[in-house]
């Protein structure tokens, strides 16, 4: 049996199928932080599908690997912690840190920090704080990543007054959803579509009460004299923005239904195909279409006053909840054990058992020392 | 017979197939031009693809219809006289045009003057004098609209320095042959592919005699290790600006040998087919799609001054004449027998049997009065 230290973490030392690469690692209480760092406990991490594609390997950005999670700690081989997105409070704030108090919660302003694990040193403006009273551990978590997505998709490419429309697809994704929400706060109407499914008529009613204007599917979309009634919802006032992460050839459908001089961003690609755009109107009717990577090039062209800007926006926004599960690791549990669980919940994810966003909670281990 | 009077234009009245639909129309002498305008004889008009859909109804900007060809003539029907581009002379100046004198070559900075007739009036300001010394016929009636697509693109969407590459499909097209020769002559190096055929050889020799530093297939591209070869070529320097007139699934292909913060600019879609973009290099890789209309968006956001600019450049780069045939609409026809021989090379052209630039000649018609 492994020893057990102060703390946890899931690690990988090899990229692969998550259910297979990944395992979990204790290790010795973390020191006293250095000058303008902060020691953080994680409250919770989601597995976001991001995650999985990082420890497959096929992601663009990776976590760096490290053979110390502690400073006490030296290993034989690298490990890399995986997640990138998480809520975590403030155990210990080092010298020189003076806008984050012990006890605040933050979320990560660096991408690939390692959130899948009990605890870690970080530096202060590798963090960004939140306002701890307004809002859940939930929403907290899930914040970093998909809201800012859709809120910034939403300020940054078209100039959308209230009244004005919008189309996206996917829109029951995590960002979709989140979509739909700011857009009706802004007084944005939202043409929706999604897959048709069995339960396609809850699917339109949950959407809509979020706020969605208009819920379609694809299918419906393909019918002639259908697509012309969608046309003429939006009168004289075309959409000029259009929002993908399905890609593929009902894509370019969608962009028939856009104004001049739209955009059409690009945050995902879940059809697994290429973008199907139609020439002719990017050449004569100015359409663009370009992508949006809120934990890459938007992360890193971007000041930390401006990240935290847009969160405090959002936690104004008092967003619903996405739909969740919590997945404790259990501090009594042996590493062993622990890897096992975070195995099976990885091939659950890939199973699409869940449905639904699966947070870790990572309890410190209980230390036999 | 119809009557027969100092000039002849090409005409049509409703939309249709060309080789049914035009027909030609005498009209009387132009009087003196009004202040500010100029009296033109047309001594070249090219036959362009977007000419064949203007007369087709299927192209985004159309000619004016007119009642009246000449100050003296009254229509019983409305005409629109087709051509967008084309070389004329100037015939007799309007009291305030100070810039322009008889003799003078201009051609159109109007979109859709209606080119294809031997004499018109129009404003000074819709239309931009040539260096008359300085090219040749053939070569001023299609600078308007091939070789300023090509020096705009390679202009105005990357900061194109000596030793840099570019990609392009469709290569041996009128622009894309501009392309190679404007490039060459700044020191871009170019990719370009073009489809496979029986004389590909002669056409890879042809094109590198013009400029182009490799020439290959879509085949040859489908080939793992010869795509591996080809992004080697551009080493560390990989090219950020793609020219796309042919749009289709091979054009995903071409994205996937650009560098980051590249430019994908479409300017045609040959293939019919809807661009397909790997949305990867989007969302990751900074690649934005947009297009490239000269005659339109270009033509109308852009001064006169500008225009003169552009022409003036590429007058002084000596681009070489395309190959061409030119028709000539004697003046010893009659409309009837001018409609007819229209119409037939109209046809020819819509069955591929030139297979370069047809240039109209429209002679003013032997007057019978």
């Amino acid at each position: 049996m492994s020893a057990r230290y102060a703390h946890r973490a899931v690690v990988f030392t090899r990229n692969g199928e998550p259910a297979s690469v990944l395992s979990t690692l204790t290790y010795p209480a973390l020191p006293p932080p250095p000058p303008h760092s902060l020691n953080l406990k994680f409250r919770l991490s989601p597995i976001n599908p991001s995650d999985i594609n990082v420890v497959e390997g096929v992601y663009p950005s990776k976590p760096e690997p490290t053979k110390s999670l502690s400073a006490g700690q030296q290993l034989t081989e690298s490990v890399c912690v995986p997640g990138n997105e998480g809520l975590a409070e403030v155990t210990d704030v080092g010298e020189g840190v003076t806008d984050i108090q012990k006890g605040d919660w933050v979320v990560m302003a660096k991408p690939q920090a390692g959130t899948w694990s009990s605890a870690r040193t970080l530096g202060s403006h590798e963090v960004i704080k939140l306002d701890k009273g307004n809002i859940s551990e939930v929403n907290a978590a899930t914040i970093a990543v998909n809201p800012p997505t859709a809120y910034l998709m939403l300020r940054d490419y078209v100039n959308l007054n209230s009244g004005d429309w919008v189309i996206q697809n996917g829109a029951n994704s995590a960002v979709g959803q989140a979509i739909i929400q700011i857009a009706a706060q802004q007084g944005v109407k939202t043409i929706n579509f999604v897959r048709d499914r069995p339960d396609i008529d809850a699917l339109k009613q949950q959407l809509t009460q979020l706020g969605a204007t208009h819920v379609f599917t694809y299918n419906e979309l393909s019918d002639k004299s259908f697509y012309k009634s969608v046309k003429e919802l939006t009168g004289n006032n075309p959409p000029r923005l259009l929002l993908n992460c399905v890609s593929g050839p009902t894509t370019a459908q969608l962009t028939r239904l856009l104004g001049t001089d739209a955009r059409l961003v690009s945050y995902g690609a879940m059809s697994k195909q290429p973008l199907a755009i139609p020439t002719g109107p990017l050449i004569f009717r100015g359409l663009k279409a370009e992508g949006f990577w809120i934990t890459g090039r938007w992360s890193k062209d971007s000041e930390k006053e401006e990240k935290q800007k847009v969160l405090n926006a959002i936690v104004q926004m008092e967003l619903k909840e996405p739909e969740h599960e919590i997945v404790t690791l259990e501090g009594s549990l042996t590493d062993e054990q622990a890897g096992a669980r975070v195995r099976e919940v990885a091939r659950k994810i890939g199973e699409g058992k869940y449905g639904k966003k699966v947070l870790l909670r990572i309890e410190d281990p209980v230390t036999n020392g």
